[in-house]
């Protein structure tokens, strides 16, 4: 039985300019309808955001409880219920996860010693993940990007043949061919892709290399089109496919890759067995939403 | 002398969609810079918002104060100290004042008995306003629009015969002719105007009559490109100035008009001697905004 509700607690945060309203919800107290989150999405008649990261102990929602088979949910205590924009359910957000894991140790619902550099498993629908809270930066282990097959995107009259990239979500990484610019690209549009490899559509990234840096095996900038979206800020798992193309290009299969996004900075190490994602991940404000006051 | 800041509390609102963060600043005590202003209203990274009104007490602030000159200033104990989303100087925003007003309000700010429809004067940079405070609806009286000529826009190769009107900023209204829906406008682009009439560009209108309704002596339907920003839900002096053009088509001077734009609707009451814009104005959010995490 849900309780009819005046108003909720809510914070906002973002990683690298994909944003999100956080709601607090640890006990399952709340009945979080697809038009109260496309509501608090709203930009202008609600809060905004990208989408909405619930943040409840998985054992407390029977729904988000039934994920949570097997012994590598064991110390999943919290779920990123994690919804977009339009009220729609998804599964995973790499940069969802890391505003997340940021709201739970500021908020102070996972206790960490001061200056220490807390380590959770957090339950999502597409598995547990695993997120590393620092100062600055937080990081949290992706699903590993697979190379799949060679497509091409179009924008207007112009091709960009690219790699498709399966990080759970279809992508396609197209690196510029030289003497194009990120800038020259028009992105209002959504790319066209080939709907006999893409039949749900694809997530396009463009890529140019940048100046070689300490610290890691390769540099690049992306833009990128969401699909469904348009164009972000930043996209965690296109960070993930763009930076296994780097590495390839550069005859590695293993390494770590600096992704300069319209928003930030994220870095992508990949190992044989893993896919970590970091970046910022900051909470902006907190406060009180009045639910009656939402369109 | 500024204390350095490392929270300050925010409102969030808006009227017919046209959103704003409120900033309450009784006593002066914050350094609202544009910087600030800004990183307030970026979407993303920050609240979001079409500009910051901060809620300042005329007298506390000497820079604000030195409008304050003249009888008609003698109640206007609030000042609505108004900012663009992109840190600049507005002096007076329609939508912008009726949210300023409902927080004044339900902030406690200014005391009111309950069931009462409190009758504030707020100071602007464009002069003294009156504002009536009802429970669903905020009115503010507006500068009088005037005539002046007229002018054409274009969409792409398509042009639109329209009425200039001054509401202090520039106007365009172009009632559509017959046949051409509002829907079939395509408001990406800005519409052309000629430079000889707007040197500064304008704000431009374009209407179709509505069903009439009761108590009402014309209702129009409208879509609006203002100058600087794209299409927007809802615009306060675009719905005066809209709204004198559509009393003109019916061979009146004054009355009451239904203007239905996008994000809801406004009513304009034209008098010989007064412009009152009324329309919903609403309070979504309340909090606390972490400085350090501004962009």
């Amino acid at each position: 039985m849900m309780a009819p509700m005046e108003s909720i607690a809510f914070a906002k945060g973002h990683g690298t300019g994909n944003d999100f309203v956080v709601v607090p919800d640890p006990d399952h107290q709340l009945s979080l309808t697809p038009t109260l989150v496309a509501a608090l999405c709203d930009r202008r008649s609600g809060i905004g955001g990208d989408g909405v990261l619930r943040v409840v102990r998985t054992a407390a929602d029977p729904e988000l409880a039934r994920y949570a088979v097997g012994p590598e949910w064991a110390d999943a205590e919290w779920f990123m219920d994690y919804r977009n924009a339009d009220g729609s359910v998804a599964e995973m957000c790499g940069n969802g996860v890391r505003v997340f894991a940021r709201y739970l140790v500021d908020s102070g619902l996972v206790a960490a010693e001061p200056g220490a550099t807390p380590e959770l498993v957090l339950g999502t629908r597409a598995g547990p993940v695993v997120a590393v809270v620092g100062d600055e930066a937080v990081s949290v282990t992706m699903r590993m990007p697979r190379m799949q097959g060679v497509s091409d995107a179009w924008l207007g009259e112009r091709r960009f043949t690219g790699q498709v990239v399966d990080c759970g979500n279809p992508h396609l990484v197209c690196p510029l061919p030289p003497g194009v610019a990120l800038a020259d690209l028009d992105l209002s549009e959504p790319p066209r892709v080939d709907p006999a490899v893409f039949p749900a559509g694809a997530n396009v990234e463009f890529t140019v290399p940048a100046a070689q840096e300490p610290l890691v095996d390769a540099h690049i900038r992306m833009r990128v089109h969401e699909r469904g979206v348009g164009e972000t800020r930043s996209c965690g798992s296109g960070a993930c496919a763009a930076a296994l193309v780097a590495l390839r290009d550069r005859d590695r299969a293993r390494g770590v890759v600096a992704v300069d996004v319209p928003g930030g900075r994220l870095t992508v190490a990949l190992t044989d067995t893993d896919c970590a994602l970091t970046g910022p991940a900051v909470l902006v404000a907190s406060g009180t939403v009045q639910l009656a006051a939402l369109a």
